[in-house]
């Protein structure tokens, strides 16, 4: 675009030294000398109309308990707009965030010890999450093909056969940054129709598919798989509004009007923050987003050019979706868990790949959304410390 | 004090035009025209502390995951300085809220189907999340004397005897702003001691407690049952964060140490603006609390003045704690809920007495944390409401 008003790379607005007055997780783990790139927080400024509804709530001091407002609302608009999908704001329900809205969600429709099928290398949490709520994960293994990764149809079948309740779809894909296109949702959607597994479709990454890709809601695609769908999903990672708590749940039309009510026991945990950022972002965020985007984009390729450079015995695809890389550290002889090697040694923290279950040995997950020169410090620091 | 500087009464900054803007729950749920004195947020600008740290936190996007911080050292720095209480910071965690604190704590101290006992009229999210967590939810009434309610100390060891697992405790009460003494601590603690309940302790309205009355924490009694003891509190009432997400539980030193890892489980999810603003209200917002505290203070007499004068027939007992009032309409004629009538023909949205269970019936609860003007407007449209 030509017209420089709000074109900024927002990834370029903080350096080190902001970034370390933080007080969120990401900056607080570590001493104060470690690059984080692990857990999926950006190193942005908020986006202009979030700053401000925040900003004006302090002032209000409104600070209370949350309800929904126009999150709804906003986030129908922002669906139709961005991906052509219109649920009906009646069926968008507030919940505290993506993982308890999945768990509040499992309980309903899954049974004691119900099988629950996960696309492994997934979300560490879904691991610790499900059995503490007494189900079973099933790891369906995604396929890697010399393209990277891919949606294994045949294995999900075998489990979808092997009485499982629900498939945890996670779309785009969290670490491999996969989107799945229309015709593997579809042939999900027959799969899970034919089998009657309930498909939970958590969408937190969707507003971040990079240029050149198609993302598709899982409740758009055709098929009473995609009416009974649940898709969870928020704006705390592509606005990066983790810490406010706040996220949506979306029914299906076939869903089971009663099981809507699951979110009207919970809502009441979420923050009101989380609320009033969200609906800023849902609204009034695209454009910050594009700019994001065109940022996060020009990263996956630095990440490319610098890992060629100078670890070029990393495997790297870059991702259709999110600011992960998922990284095949194998041939550098580092064991199960090169990220542990690399904080050691190289003051780095990834994100360690055993975490994410099956095929996470030998793998670690790097967060690229951070300002270029942290992210072409990260990558040297590794180089160097392998050097010694 | 002499000095003027900060010793504004922080009830008379806002008027109904501000208020009205709000987001949160108290100021949505109802049509615009309604005055809500129902749920438990108050009126007030931020504590200056609060907000200057909120908008540095909005100003750096630091929005990303919680984690603990300097909350255990600011709580228990306030404990110290409060009510001489002096908890280990390594004994104090955080939680998302209160309520979930108290969920999650009693789903690993007690069993499946175990007796929780709670004084009634209670706070009404137990009678929800007890049951739902599948636990039993045992009435033990406060006794109602001339001098207003008491702890009933037989009927407390009759329930204890009865095969009790736990007693949440609600101290200060919510609805009765009941302060209890260190001679009633002494005796539950006794008594628990004795059948082996273990007591966790919701001291949420602790920084609520009047000049006059002396607040004394469960932990710091004599005795085994206070070592072995959960509070769970924050500063989520005292200085209206409740939207923010962020409570502490504090184990006894007997407690086990085992229990502390239950919140390592849900401490990211509670909310980091939550701790940003908590941390600064324990540890420099007690200039804040003071003035409210006088503020609330006039406002119990004032209602108490206005009920006198308008509505005589009601009964109010001033509190000892808290900004709620739990009023007793039973001699109006209004049946069971006498809220429900005066939301209908009065335009004023109390808190309905039957949600707090047995004694509930005939009363409602009346939040005063509001501008004298507000406060006093509501009780004439009630006054008025019974006139036509
Ligand atoms: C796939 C996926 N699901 C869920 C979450 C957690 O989201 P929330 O913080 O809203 O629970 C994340 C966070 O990174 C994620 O990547
Ligand atoms: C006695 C009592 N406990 C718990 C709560 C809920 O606190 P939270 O919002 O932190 O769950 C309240 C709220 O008013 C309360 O009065």
């Amino acid at each position: 675009m030509m017209s420089g008003i709000g074109h900024a790379n927002p990834l370029t607005a903080y350096d080190l030294a902001e970034l370390r007055r933080r007080r969120s997780v990401k900056w607080r783990e570590h001493p104060g000398d470690v690059l984080p790139v692990w857990v999926a927080e950006m190193d942005t400024p908020l986006a202009p109309p979030i700053a401000e509804a925040l900003t004006a709530a302090v002032a209000r001091g409104d600070t209370g308990y949350a309800e929904p407002g126009a999150l709804p609302e906003a986030f129908a608009g922002f669906a139709a707009r961005r991906f052509g999908w219109r649920p009906d704001p009646a069926s968008v329900r507030l919940v505290p965030d993506v993982m308890t809205g999945i768990v509040e969600v499992l309980r309903h429709v899954t049974g004691p010890g119900g099988q629950v099928v996960v696309n492994t290398p997934a979300y560490p949490p879904y691991f610790s999450w499900i059995p503490k709520i007494g189900r079973r994960l099933v790891p369906s293994p995604l396929a890697l093909t010399a393209q990277g990764y891919r949606l294994d149809l045949s294995d999900l079948e075998r489990r979808f056969a092997g009485g499982a309740e629900a498939f945890l779809l996670c779309s785009p894909h969290n670490p491999t940054g996969l989107v799945f296109t229309d015709e593997e949702l579809l042939a999900v959607a027959e799969l899970a129709g034919r089998h009657g597994v309930r498909v939970i479709s958590d969408e937190i990454h969707g507003p971040l598919v990079y240029p050149g890709t198609r993302f598709v809601p899982f409740a758009t695609v055709d098929g009473t798989a995609a009416e009974r769908s649940i898709t969870v999903t928020s704006a705390s990672k592509a606005w990066n509004l983790a810490g406010l708590k706040a996220a949506v749940t979306v029914y299906g039309p076939g869903a089971g009007a009663e099981l809507a009510m699951v979110d009207d026991e919970i809502s009441e945990f979420s923050g009101l923050f989380g609320v009033i950022a969200s609906e800023a972002a849902f609204s009034e965020g695209e454009p910050w987003l594009d700019d994001l985007l065109a940022g996060l984009d020009a990263n996956r390729r630095l990440l490319g050019d610098l890992l060629a450079e100078h670890l070029p015995e990393v495997g790297y695809q870059p991702p259709q979706a999110t600011y992960l890389a998922w990284l095949d550290l194998r041939a550098l002889g580092l064991g199960d868990d090169p990220a542990e090697w690399f904080l050691r040694r190289g003051g780095v923290a990834l994100y360690a790949g055993p975490m994410f279950g099956p095929g996470g040995a030998g793998h670690a997950r790097f967060n690229f959304a951070t300002a270029p020169e942290v992210l072409t410090e990260a990558v040297r620091r590794m180089a160097a410390a392998l050097r010694v």
